[in-house]
């Protein structure tokens, strides 16, 4: 794919303040498919010390958008409009993968897909399962 | 309400280390409806500067889970199954603040709704409409 | 508003053969609101005798759509992208009763809602809360 | 699987008035996976000759429903809880079908999917994505 896109991902994933704060880290892109990791830190977490469901949300939500920008031509932005997760397992472990991927490109919408696992002494859970619509947005 | 709820969910919510993390507080508790506040800090944000999703996702989930915590006997905990987010507008301003409220008790299932507000300058905007199902659990 | 407007919505809930196999009534149209009955005859029911889900679905989704529709200007269709419905009580009675409302309008994408009640013996029961998206299409 | 849930599966749905209404036959049951074909007959389709939603809707619900159901134990029953459907393309050629299998599996709640396919001499399009939640109920 374009190197151009994968820079602009790249450096729209840096001026995401949260994900800095999370931790979040942006490890693949390929046409269609986006992977973002975060360590499962102190302060990732709900009362019973499982991941957040925010931030299970925060990093399935990023990768699902970024897949959708990674099919789309250069010069575009996405918005979220919508999402959904259904929550699987607890998020126990040592970090956090959420892999999106396109599951219908379109010009004006994008429906996409997340799944995000748990990963605990190398095993993964699969935690939650995401499906959404990005809409292209033009860059002036 | 029962005080001891009250206080249940205030001890709760101080355990989440990601409300601490992202500033957000607590601001009030009452039968079926709970509202939680979280001011937009330079680490909340998406690439554009306004609130991230996954930080409007992270307020909306845990003000619909205590208000369904609100309306169960003691004892119990709730876990989020799936919730829904439709994304109304950019999150832009001095806070956001959610307002979880309880659609239908149930002691198998209780199912939630939430609305988002970006305040700036005084004026509230539905940044966001989320739906979702809590799962109760007695505590042993 | 605009009788045009009004009419169009008739004229193409006529058009909708699924409607008429249900034997739905589009009860009322007003801007941004609109309310879709079905009676629960012997063939619109699931395998307990309460109303199925696909009709509860159905006349939630055709009253939300043209709530849109109700605020939009002349010369638009809309289409459903999205639509989430959560289940709150079986569908026993008489008929069910589906009101349709905008939650944000919007030229690209108007967020809507939908509640479906149950009447038995004139007692309204809430049994569904939909949340969607749907598309305005210009007529050529 | 056992030929006892087999054949309560197919019972059920022939009890489903519904299915018959819109003329949907069970086409195949196995273990975590249910297969439900409709016809695009005169009666199920929206203003725009396509099929109409709340058939998809219907025909995907319980193909995820009773891939649900051949999961669990004999003796139990099951319900939708919520559902959202993503709709990928316009419902049209000459019968639609609907794959539904389990992505999560519970004692207390089970997580599906379902997929819809449009069939038009003979090639599939894939007209909608759909994911739900659904809650056992022993028979007593």
């Amino acid at each position: 794919m374009s190197p151009q896109i994968v820079q602009f991902i790249q450096q729209s994933f840096e001026k995401q303040s949260l994900m800095s704060t999370l931790g979040a880290q942006l490890k693949s892109v390929s046409h269609g498919a986006v992977e973002i990791r975060v360590p499962l830190t102190a302060g990732n977490l709900q009362q019973h010390g499982f991941a957040h469901a925010g931030v299970t949300f925060a990093i399935g939500d990023s990768a699902a958008g970024y897949s959708a920008l990674s099919v789309l031509p250069e010069e575009h932005e996405v918005l979220t409009t919508e999402m959904k997760i259904n929550l699987l397992a607890p998020g126990n472990g040592d970090l956090l993968i959420a892999r999106g991927r396109v599951v219908k490109p379109g010009r004006r919408l994008v429906i996409v897909q997340a799944d995000v696992f748990a990963v605990d002494a190398g095993a993964e859970t699969h935690i939650a399962l995401m499906t959404g619509t990005m809409m292209p947005m033009p860059l002036t």
